[in-house]
């Protein structure tokens, strides 16, 4: 029997999109808030013996984990086959030790409390800084697609003359990875330091990029603080406004209309959270992942 | 050793008066969020080894639970003996079966999430609708601590010549316990039906209670409907403003301001959720339940 893709709210489209590419049916779990604040879950389609999809993105998490464990929990009570999560954003990858006394890793938590009641997890890109796999964290099933040759690909496409840039040098190894696919130079900003305080940070070769689109590529655009500053140095040196591209469009607080008031031009994430700047679509990735797992 | 006392954000107040009564010390955990709107969790008083009591009352829990969640599954990280959660107002008791098929049975999943990571529970009049006894949804030890007898002494020591009131006959049974450890007389409102939608309500012998001030108790005031209404009636037969007595504030939305308009009077409520109209403390009440657990 086909599997069923259920959305949590705000993610139709995507749910939708995947249940395409899958050839898996659209079910619909209806949620709702009572007047204090409580949520209610249904299933409006039977799941007895299914395999569900679930699809919820998790950014800002408040709001999303109850009706999602719920869902989740209700599904096994219900007599789902298998429960598979696809989160194309998950939260709660930055913690993932714990770096003061007495700090709750909540990477480890919060995998624990999802993964109790989920067999599986398909996600794009998780901000694995520490860690190597998910699996570290994850302890059931899970697959991780990677939005790089998507990206890489948009900039080929809709670029003219790009030169992928890395704000210091830490960033060299993914860039010029994502400027080989794309098939772009790339430029590592130089910083030297003067004194405790005064770093002064400049573009090598600025007269070479004149005529080049600058592309600053990130996985997670949350307050956006280093892509504003690069966008900066870049305008500083005469540069044109560089194009912003992010994996996963968190923008906290006014990230957004700061980074469009810096200078930077245009905006472009994937569609792992729901945007206005969304122009990459990662649901052939997820799609792909999911069928890994499925078999 | 002494137990320890931890509050979660909001609950201060209730966290040093139960540490007082228990002769526990009171230890400091730091909560904040980051600008994604992730919780960072931590405690900054040693627990390894030490009977831990968490303090979060659960109304609006959306924004509570990821952090209780994380302070408790930490101090399980960290080593604590001992994990308990004090709730003064505990979330998620109304929907505890299955009304239409598909539903999630939330007071279940609430109490499975939670339950996971606390050793017990202690919360006030959890509202046991079709249920008899908390240990039916919650696994782990629990004790539930009454308001009645401290609503019975406030409403005897503070309100002149009171007259306890039933919206119903439904409410008969409980309305006629507190007027009777109040040391005060009841009245039940009687509903005449004149066709399907016409229901007259009336307040029988209603020359009786001229100089009386009538007194509606309910459990949770939430988008205080009942109270209103019955408020309406009874300032139409001609009484004076009702005094309203809650044991859990919730007030949805606009529902304090609302009930104010519709002529209540004093509105008072216990402090198991912190509001203007908390005026009976709870607290001596929690300290003996916490007491009896901990034995």
């Amino acid at each position: 029997m086909k599997s069923v893709v259920f959305s949590l709210p705000g993610n139709k489209g995507m749910a939708k999109s995947l249940a395409h590419k899958l050839g898996a049916d659209i079910g619909s779990l209806r949620t709702r808030r009572f007047p204090d604040q409580e949520s209610y879950v249904r299933y409006e389609t039977p799941i007895e013996g299914r395999k569900i999809i679930l699809v919820c993105t998790l950014d800002r998490p408040d709001k999303k984990i109850l009706p999602l464990l719920f869902a989740a929990a209700a599904a096994r009570d219900l007599g789902a086959a298998d429960i598979g999560l696809v989160a194309p954003y998950l939260a709660y990858m930055r913690q993932d030790r714990r770096f003061q006394s007495g700090e709750a890793v909540t990477s480890k938590h919060f995998a624990s409390a999802l993964g109790q009641w989920i067999d599986w997890l398909v996600t794009v890109d998780p901000h694995l800084h520490r860690l190597t796999s998910l699996s570290e964290v994850y302890a059931v099933r899970s697959a991780v697609a990677h939005a790089a040759p998507a990206i890489s690909a948009w900039i080929h496409q809709s670029i003219k003359n790009p030169v992928l840039v890395g704000p210091d040098s830490e960033s060299e190894q993914w860039v010029s990875a994502v400027s080989k696919s794309a098939g772009a130079p790339f430029l590592v900003l130089e910083k030297t330091r003067r004194g405790d305080r005064d770093v002064e940070v400049s573009v090598p070769d600025v007269e070479q990029w004149r005529n080049h689109t600058p592309v600053l590529v990130d996985d997670i655009i949350s307050t956006a603080r280093t892509m504003i500053e690069t966008v900066g140095h870049l305008r500083a040196a005469g540069l044109a406004p560089p194009v912003c591209v992010g994996v996963h469009a968190v923008f906290a607080d006014n990230a957004y209309k700061e980074l469009q008031a810096a200078g930077a031009g245009r905006i472009v994430t994937t569609n792992t959270i729901t945007h206005e700047c969304n122009k990459i679509d990662v649901a052939p990735l997820l799609a792909e992942g999911i069928q890994n797992i499925l078999g």
